[in-house]
């Protein structure tokens, strides 16, 4: 292990990147497995002809990323990481750029179009009666039904989110929130929308069809659904 | 901006962690955006009662996770940070365990499912071209059309991830080896799958019905053509 093999010496200048890139090299071309040792800061820096110094900073970036992890008598070793908890870190919605907002809106039509297959196979009797309470509050709050109304809309597509039961989708219920409200930051005339033709299809028509429908007919009532933003998203007929 | 003025100090531990949570606390709270300058070090370590040592080390992290940088004359400004750079440096395949791969594994189901608005959105003449020479190519080159080829798979719908043209489904294109091999590895004898009725819907014909078909038309032949792996992640009739 010390004499790490299939590592080359960097040619001069020692940036914390470069080392950073060889590590996460080193650790793919060596095939190491979360529990595997890592060598040491030491042995790389030898080996790369940099000083401790820079390898350690490109550690201790390995070590924010969860990539690796420091152990009591086993120096450091490497580790699952934990995309998603990483994932939350950075997502702090004042930190998003507007493309970025705009990459996740459209991300999560993608998703509420593609999980309906995941909610039919998971539902169960329980997720199907707090979906019932969530859109009968709904219902009894609101005076005009086809007004968007944020917090309600958080409640019912956050639930489906939760029922997919993919640890992912359920981490990208955390996201609603900036999502939504670029949304409404960008469209504050959304209730002023008038579907091509026919009904609205609401919440609770959304839930029936999850009751008694096919992932096939949830998909077209969801994308009833959804026809407000993908037209604005596609820039038809905005008033 | 020298009291922070919204900002208590730790009770006793000084653990980086904490530290770390109270940086992206004061950045939300005093709703930093892009371009905007973070405090210094010493402010933060006076206020929150700990050692610049810790505090330089948090600021590492959140450099690390590209939330600040540090710009000549102006010390540390905060940035939009470059979520799916990060996300790409944590999805060593060999790294993620098989939890996380079967989180993305189903995702990449929900996402091919649900994308088919944003092909038909986005489609170009040379789109199609190079979906057509991907098509051509896997058939002058397969014996058995329908035998599971991983590279002709990761071809055909890396290519539509791209047509998408949303970055973070882009990027979710890299995660495409990983995410395939995973299927490959866990389940070696996929082309054995038998239909439950009717044709096996190929790439070529993906690729007809996304040239005159609609959205709803393609999600109907891609539920098909993805049938197998449903049916693999729901444990129904797996042989």
């Amino acid at each position: 292990m010390s004499k790490l093999p299939s590592i080359k010496p960097l040619e001069n200048v020692s940036l914390v990147d470069k080392v950073e890139a060889r590590l996460l090299k080193f650790i793919k071309e060596n095939n190491l497995k979360a529990g595997d040792s890592v060598p040491k800061e030491m042995e790389f820096a030898e080996s790369l002809g940099v000083s401790r110094t820079v390898v350690r900073e490109a550690f201790l970036r390995l070590r924010t990323l969860g990539i690796i992890e420091s152990k009591k008598h086993r120096g450091m070793i490497i580790t699952n990481p934990d995309i998603m908890n990483n994932f939350e870190r950075m997502l702090d919605p004042t930190l998003l750029g507007s493309d970025t907002l705009k990459n996740l809106f459209e991300l999560r039509l993608i998703l509420e179009m593609g999980m309906a297959d995941f909610l039919f196979q998971h539902k169960t009797e329980k997720d199907m009666q707090e979906l019932e309470e969530i859109v009968t509050l709904e219902e009894e709050t609101s005076y005009n039904k086809n007004a968007f109304s944020l917090d309600k809309e958080i409640a019912f597509h956050g639930k489906l989110y939760e029922m997919s039961k993919n640890d992912i989708l359920k981490k990208f219920q955390d996201l609603l929130l900036p999502v939504f409200e670029y949304v409404h930051l960008n469209d504050p005339n959304l209730n002023d929308y008038e579907y091509s033709s026919g009904q609205f299809v609401t919440h609770r028509m959304l839930m029936d069809n999850l009751k008694v429908g096919t992932p096939d007919t949830f998909r077209v009532a969801m994308h009833r659904h959804l026809e407000p933003h993908f037209d604005k998203i596609f820039n038809k007929k905005i008033k």
